[in-house]
Formats: structure tokens, C-alpha cells, sequence
């Protein structure tokens, strides 16, 4: 039988969240996105919300880089480890963990580099034109129109110099992906059944 | 109408050539691959040769954009511009003007950047694991076993550097393309499926 494992990762606004879920009802699997930060918190005793900011704390790679490498955020244990590094390390663990117990689908937290070696695992990339992300940020997400491209961007920043700093990879690289998507193209429904073709004709 | 444009990025021994060329016998479209060094050839005077090797030139960063923003290559006429940006420009020109011409597949030579405002030409990225690649290089180039990994690794960085140079992009930044895939994970024939079905889908 096959594993169904599938990781999402997406630039904010592409709608990879709602991709992610609708494939995930579809192929009837657990969903892991609010899911995953529960049960890191759960395994951890670390805060929902501070899992929940993790990326965001990248926004300035070298304040980042300095906090982590350095132990800081004034908490660095006697393993010298910071609290972004222990954070990650958690999120690796609970990653693998749930990757083992069965097909699901899980959406952003570098689950792609953290299941790199698990070839079963189909790692999918969604993006879309800046227009796309901008109409869906606002519409769907509420946010405020004069300000919206600057939060996209700086959302952008976060999650490259993150996921920069924890793999040594760059994100949106496309030779880290088996498939990836812009979802404005052909519009999210048509996306999800492109996904569920591919799916359905991998070897693993 | 459907204005069925459709250009193949890919990196060397993923299938991508392969892939276009059926791609355009199922679309019954014009396929571009010697097809465009012989148009181009004929249109400007170059020699098929000095066409076909443009990008291996661009092997080493540094001299390809000494030689080119110098005027170098011993021939920068007396509009400044060397052989290598007057060779780029005849090829922008002759691919505009066969998407121009209607329907048709494309392989390689810029067309995802050079064709990057028309929305209704679909941009296609094809990659595959260096396993795949080196395989495919072997049996079906008959490239040298010993050299072969070392070989492919060159014309990467010579492509990296020629769309660099030429576009400012990064080659294979995913957010360039609307579809990519990892011929090996599904194998070329499902790839084919699974692009046809994208084509299917758009919305130009």
C-alpha cells in the first residue's frame, strides 16, 4: 500500500493552507497545520503562541542567526542550546514522529527538509502572483489593504532566512520539490485536482 | 481560443526535451528545440554552432561577463554590444515572434523569461534527482560513466550563470514557473499526463 505522506510548503496568500486541507479530506488523512503546533506544544510544554511566531522571529537573519547561535533570547540551557534551536529540534522531532504513524498531509514547518530522506513523502510547493496573494490576504484574511504587500514581503523575508538558517537550503528552491504550483494560474480547485493526478500516479 | 504556448525549462538529463517534444506531437503544435538554432540561424546570420554553445560559454561567471559587458569575443561592433548580448537579443526577437505566430512548445534558450507578460504561455520547470539524471545522461547520451556526475554539475552552473546574467534571476526560482515537476519521482510518461492535465485546466 502506499504512504500517503504529503507536505504543503507555500508563500503566504497562495491558499497551500486550503489546498492542503481539501487534500487532505479527500484522501481521508489527518490534517497537520493548527494540529502540528498543538502537538508540538503538547510533546514540548513550549506556548502555542510561541511556536506559532517561530518563523517570524527570522525576520532580521542576522539578529535571528546572533539570538540562535549564541544562545540567546536569554534562556540558553547548560546544553548551550538556544530556544530556537531547541524549538526546532522539537518541531523535527514531533515531524518524524507523526510521519511514522501513517499518511497525512502536513502543511509548512520545513516538513519537506525535515522528511527529506522519506522519498514516500510527495513534497508539493504552491505559489502565486503577488495580485493573487494580495486579493486573498485581504478578502479571505482580513487584512489591511495600504499595508498588505509590506506584510507579504516581510512574511516572505521570515520564512526564507528560517528556513535558510534551519536546513541550509534555500526556500523555493524548485529541485527541492516533486511538484510545485502557482495556484492563481488555473485558480484553487483546478490545483487541487492537478495534485490529486500526481498523486494518484506516484511510484511510493 | 486557447492560445496553447507552452515553454520547458529543465535541467540537464531530467527529460525535459523528451517531454516537450511529446507534449507538441499530442498538442499538434510546432516544436522548438533544433528547430529554434535553425530559425534563429537563419534570421540573423550566427552559425549554428556559436548558437548551439551560447550557454556553456557562460561556464565561468566571471569571464562571460568580462567578455560580454566588455564588448569582448574580439567583435563588439560599433553599437558596443559583443557577441554574446547581440546573440541574446536575436533570440529574444525570434522566440517573441514565434509565440507571436501561434500555438507551439518551446525548450529552453530563455523563452520563461523572454515570454515572462504573456500570461497565456504556460511556464514549465523540469527537474529530477542527480541519480536520475546521470542514468539518463549514460544510456541515453552516452556520456562517459567516470565523468558523467562532473559533467552535468558544469552545464548547471553554465545555465545558473547564462540565465543569470541575461534575465537577473535565479534559474529555477520556483516563483518563475507555473508548473514544475520531478520527472523521476512519477516517471516521464506520468509527467506528460500530469501536464496535460495542467494545460487542460488554464485559464488563457
Amino acid at each position: 500500500m502506499k504512504k500517503r505522506i504529503v507536505t504543503i510548503s507555500r508563500t503566504y496568500g497562495s491558499g497551500g493552507r486550503i489546498i492542503g486541507q481539501k487534500l487532505a479530506e479527500d484522501m481521508d488523512v489527518p490534517f497537520y497545520d493548527k494540529a502540528l503546533i498543538d502537538r508540538i506544544a503538547e510533546e514540548t510544554g513550549f506556548s502555542k503562541d510561541l511556536i506559532e511566531n517561530a518563523e517570524m522571529r527570522a525576520k532580521n537573519s542576522f539578529l535571528y542567526t546572533l539570538a540562535t547561535s549564541l544562545g540567546g533570547n536569554g534562556d540558553a540551557g547548560v546544553d548551550g542550546l538556544s530556544l530556537n534551536d531547541k524549538f526546532f529540534l522539537a518541531q523535527v522531532n514531533v515531524i518524524r514522529q507523526i510521519a511514522e504513524e501513517g499518511p497525512c498531509v502536513i502543511v509548512g514547518r520545513c516538513a519537506d527538509y525535515i522528511l527529506r530522506d522519506m522519498n514516500e513523502a510527495s513534497k508539493i510547493f504552491i505559489c502565486a502572483e503577488m495580485h493573487n496573494r494580495i486579493q486573498r490576504a485581504v478578502q479571505e484574511y482580513g487584512m489591511d489593504e495600504t499595508t498588505v504587500e509590506n506584510e507579504i514581503k516581510k512574511i516572505d523575508k521570515a520564512r526564507t532566512n528560517y528556513y535558510a538558517y534551519h536546513t541550509g537550503r534555500k526556500w523555493g528552491d524548485v529541485l527541492n520539490y516533486h511538484l510545485t504550483l502557482d495556484s492563481g494560474y488555473i485558480g484553487l480547485e483546478d490545483t487541487i485536482a492537478v495534485i490529486e493526478e500526481f498523486l494518484e500516479r506516484r511510484k511510493y
